[in-house]
């Protein structure tokens, strides 16, 4: 029989509906659907040699010598790094100027490489980045807050090959994330303890939605997981802020990153994905009733008129059956 | 420069990047990408003449003789329309068994017909079988709320061609709809007005966001339109919920929906697109500060790692000119 779950930290519910349940293996990519992007790309403005087509750079890594990771504005922005922050509310409509940050982070120089296959050395730069662009953007004035995400392949909303994140700086707060918080907050004064910690002391006992683990983190399907292989990886230690994250932190996610996209690669055969990096406005640092965390969501259904229209999903397959092929499918080719 | 727009109903936010501005026709569906397919399709569950290959009808119409629109159960159910409703609070895990009903609406018996293209009275008669089987599928004791939808082509979530429509009556009440009414709650209390009503006279006195007006009901993009040529159709009479729609109402919803779906049509060739009806749970009926709506989402954007991360949307087209190209667009071939 289905069943409905509740995530109790996001308050989401999910249609766990294994009537129409597939096999883990059923969701990987057709054979037909693979393609393999050349190593370089004359037109690709992320290809080395191209650096005159994007903005100017506003940081890399080595600092110098040819470039590993390079993080350039982005050229289509979506918010205007120039204008200046103005509110106005003019009877019922609510606008803000379009002032932000939009930059791309690209993540390798190599065209053909794809994310899951960079070196555990080369994620840890990665990462760095991410933490230091978070570091950067949350520090302009009008940023309220910032998402830093990835979109791998075409159902996940990118049209460019070259391995590259982006992070978007905004000027205001989400209210999914301000909802998200005051929950956090209710459960916090109610319990005496973070919401997010008390999942996690949940899922290390049950370990039957736990796909990997690492010193500082652990990568398991929620219990109402959104969709087959929707993934959090949680730092282990409460630590509310992405923005506190420590070197030493960063440097381990990377390794257990590389591990979960790798069985994710190699399981279901290079499907396509978001990352994003959930983590509280910018101004929230040191909570001890939030908790940062980052989602991995490979994109193999698709969000229809149910789930637009409802808010809630409808899972096609049982999140401890999927946790148990993503612990089993192997972090290496065959 | 780009401009960030609040929906005062949704609360949401969405960027109007204008810097990516595409023309409207831009995002009409490639020649290569379309598909005409055939009248009749011997394997198709919802083909004359193979009834037999779904579950017993609950519906028909008419009620002998060759039939034009037919409700099924969904042979492929999301929920158990024979369970038990049960509720487990176990820890901080929460589980509702999978009670519920999810039936298929078969808009016409012609497998190559597309919707828009419906003649007026068969569009009146979808419309009247969504009323109907809303009242039948709430009345059930175990249903919360209902989520009425249609999904039309593979990127709004669909693999089957005949046109069809679908509703899924839960056993619980999604948060997103609790947090919209109580939202619409304290509006109405601290300006005594429905919030609907208040932006719906704005719109009217604005004009520049509306695609077509029929008698009882107004097609318009909201000022927060969340991706390019997303649109509400609202009853212009105060009306909390679809339940409380009548038969003149459906009539001439019909007729403006039909324009609507036609515009898209010939103005966009066709693209894939989502139908929700928005309306309050079901034991809401006859409440002063809430206003349901029918939402038509065109599907000619991805959903990525931004949207999934922050919640907010990137919409590359600003609402006024997308509105006034579908205005302009026509309702029939050239």
């Amino acid at each position: 029989m289905p069943e409905i779950r509740q995530n109790i930290i996001t308050r989401e519910w999910v249609i766990i509906a294994t009537e129409r349940a597939k096999r883990p293996e059923d969701f990987a990519r057709a054979a037909a659907d693979r393609v393999s992007p050349p190593r370089y790309v004359p037109t690709c403005p992320f290809c080395p040699g191209n650096e005159n087509q994007t903005p100017p750079e506003v940081y890399r890594q080595p600092s110098s010598g040819p470039w590993q990771v390079r993080v350039v504005p982005n050229k289509f922005a979506a918010l205007d790094s120039s204008a200046e922050l103005s509110r106005n509310i003019h009877g019922l409509k609510r606008t803000i100027s379009g002032a932000g940050i939009h930059e791309v982070i690209v993540e390798t120089p190599e065209h053909d490489r794809v994310t899951a296959l960079l070196s555990e050395a080369e994620m840890a730069h990665v990462l760095e980045t991410y933490h230091r662009r978070y570091l950067a953007v949350t520090s302009d004035p009008r940023v309220a807050h910032a998402t830093l995400f990835k979109n791998h392949g075409v159902r996940a909303g990118t049209s460019l090959e070259h391995p590259h994140s982006q992070i978007v700086g905004t000027p205001i707060i989400p209210p999914g994330v301000r909802d998200r918080m005051e929950h956090a907050l209710r459960f916090y004064d109610e319990n005496g303890e973070c919401i997010h910690c008390a999942v996690l002391a949940d899922e290390l006992r049950d370990r039957e939605r736990i796909v990997a683990q690492s010193r500082d983190f652990v990568a398991f399907l929620p219990y109402a997981a959104l969709t087959p292989f929707h993934m959090w990886i949680t730092p282990l230690r409460h630590t509310a802020s992405f923005a506190e994250a420590t070197p030493e932190q960063l440097a381990d996610l990377a390794g257990l990153l590389r591990t979960v996209l790798r069985k994710v690669y190699f399981g279901l055969a290079n499907p396509d994905y978001n990352i994003t990096v959930r983590t509280p406005p910018s101004e929230a640092r040191g909570l001890r009733y939030y908790h940062w965390y980052l989602s991995v969501i490979p994109r193999v259904t698709r969000v229809a008129g149910f789930e637009i229209g409802s808010g809630m999903f409808i899972n096609p397959s049982l999140p401890e059956t999927s946790a148990a092929f993503l612990r089993g499918a192997p972090a290496g080719p065959a």
